[in-house]
């Protein structure tokens, strides 16, 4: 098992002005192992309920997702039901209904345990230390949150940020947790938590990462027809540690380059409704993508006389 | 003559939350000029009151900028006054006084009006068509716009963009002016009324280049401490341009160098009030900035194998 990742599974509802799904896969970890399961083998922990279709775990086992750390319980599955306007940034939740998520107790299989990267998906700050404890011998851990947790258990937030190595999140939530207008002052600051990274997406603006080695920026795909923003931030993250984990190692040079997948598969994400898009590409077109990034950023380096 | 730029000359009292100037030095054609006098000669066509301070005139020559073409009528100068909150991508107009600004009616003198590059700055469509069959033989033109006239003489405006060689234009009035919510359809919508190319100023999250040849993606640079965003706009242009027009090769390569050192000036024009900054500026530290764009956007090319 090369990562293993912990969050919520979702049954979605979502509309945007290019569709609608009734009750679709999706949740952090779903997005996340699916956009994973491109380069290596994740272990996805997390909790439906009984109301949960067995396609669904048997299309993740399908993708080489191991779902020993998938709880059944009794009661309803997750669901989230949002729509989106042209500006697609931007998600309007119509409801939240927790369900068995509510009570989840994430506890990590054995066989995941030794797992040498985790990613830390956006739940409960305190349970994300919880299962930071159980990872026994971790080479690298990742870790999302929101606006939810920065405002509701600032503290706790704080405490588990200074124990993972990278923080993922979005350019708002920067600004917000580190009570900073400035992103770059924002980032810095947040760097000094701990992480050796932060990395912030910024959505159709692309992502940017900040270190000690400077900061790296890679923009968003330009796509003429996205579809369905939901997902794509964990799909970004998917492809980011997914990319991580496959080259082995932690230089500057395999971080830039696993930002990009990062964004590569996230531009896929958003093509269409739920999983759709994920579930029928192919590496070949992810390979294609990827040397379009290159065409999209590459400028002369010498400088023109002036 | 290299460049001649057509457009306002201002008197901007500005409030950001890092301070304030009162009566500055301002207007898009003053930005423009001393952005390109990095790069090449500039003449500046223009209008004045006879309150306009002479240092200022002697500044621009100072810069090299022929101001042949800037006339002085009695009445007020064109006054701005302005206010930035946090968010800088924003700015909030108090009032616009236009006084002799109202009655522009552009006139190139003979001695510019065989330059090889025109920058038409935000003003009436109509003067810009004007202005644009003034120069006899130009080797390139570029056009920038606002809301006010996409709402106030769309067909006007079009007529002029279908004239020009490059739009330069922002984010929110691309989709406006192509009635398109979309980016790219936006984009590629605007290049089929003529332009070979769509510049689209994003503020803090750079530029793009849309062409028959590609999309390219500059980032804006990191600031940590922004003072002031006023005249971003067309400082990017004057270094867009006077980069292209010191390159002399209209190249896919020497546009998108150019779009680089248009955010490098950029960057410099917003880290003080008024043109503070750029008129302390130094060719090494554009040098050094140009080399940051390189390190903020190179990534390892070979596809990582998945």
């Amino acid at each position: 098992m090369d990562i293993v990742v912990v969050g919520s599974i979702a049954l979605d509802s979502v509309e945007t002005p290019f569709g609608k799904v009734k009750e679709a896969l999706g949740g952090s970890a779903v997005y996340f192992s699916v956009a994973a399961s491109f380069f290596v083998l994740v272990g996805l922990v997390g909790v439906v309920g009984d109301d949960f279709p067995k396609e669904h775990i048997v299309l993740l086992e399908s993708r080489g997702v191991d779902t020993s750390g998938l709880a059944r319980k009794p009661g309803k599955t997750f669901r989230w039901v949002g729509r989106y306007d042209y500006d697609l940034n931007k998600a309007h939740t119509i409801s939240t209904e927790l369900n068995v998520f509510a009570e989840f107790e994430p506890e990590i299989p054995d066989r995941l345990r030794k797992a040498p990267f985790l990613f830390l998906a956006n739940i409960d700050p305190e349970l994300q230390d919880k299962v930071l404890s159980q990872i026994t011998s971790p080479r690298l851990t990742a870790l999302d949150t929101m606006n939810f947790w920065i405002e509701g258990k600032p503290n706790e937030l704080e405490k588990v940020i200074s124990k993972v190595d990278i923080l993922l999140i979005n350019d708002a939530e920067v600004r917000q947790l580190a009570d900073e207008p400035n992103l770059v002052k924002a980032a810095k600051k947040l760097l000094s938590l701990g992480p050796s990274r932060i990395v912030v997406k910024r959505g159709e603006y692309g992502a940017m990462m900040f270190s000690q080695e400077g900061i790296f920026f890679a923009p968003a795909y330009p796509l003429e027809r996205p579809v369905d923003p939901t997902g794509a931030g964990d799909s970004f993250a998917g492809g980011f540690l997914g990319c991580l984990a496959k080259s082995g190692e932690l230089s500057e040079d395999n971080l830039r380059q696993a930002v990009v997948m990062g964004s590569v598969i996230a531009s896929f994400a958003v093509e269409d409704f739920s999983l759709n898009r994920l579930l029928k590409l192919k590496p070949a077109e992810i390979k294609e993508r990827f040397r379009e990034f290159i065409k999209l950023t590459r400028f002369e380096g010498s400088f023109p006389s002036i």
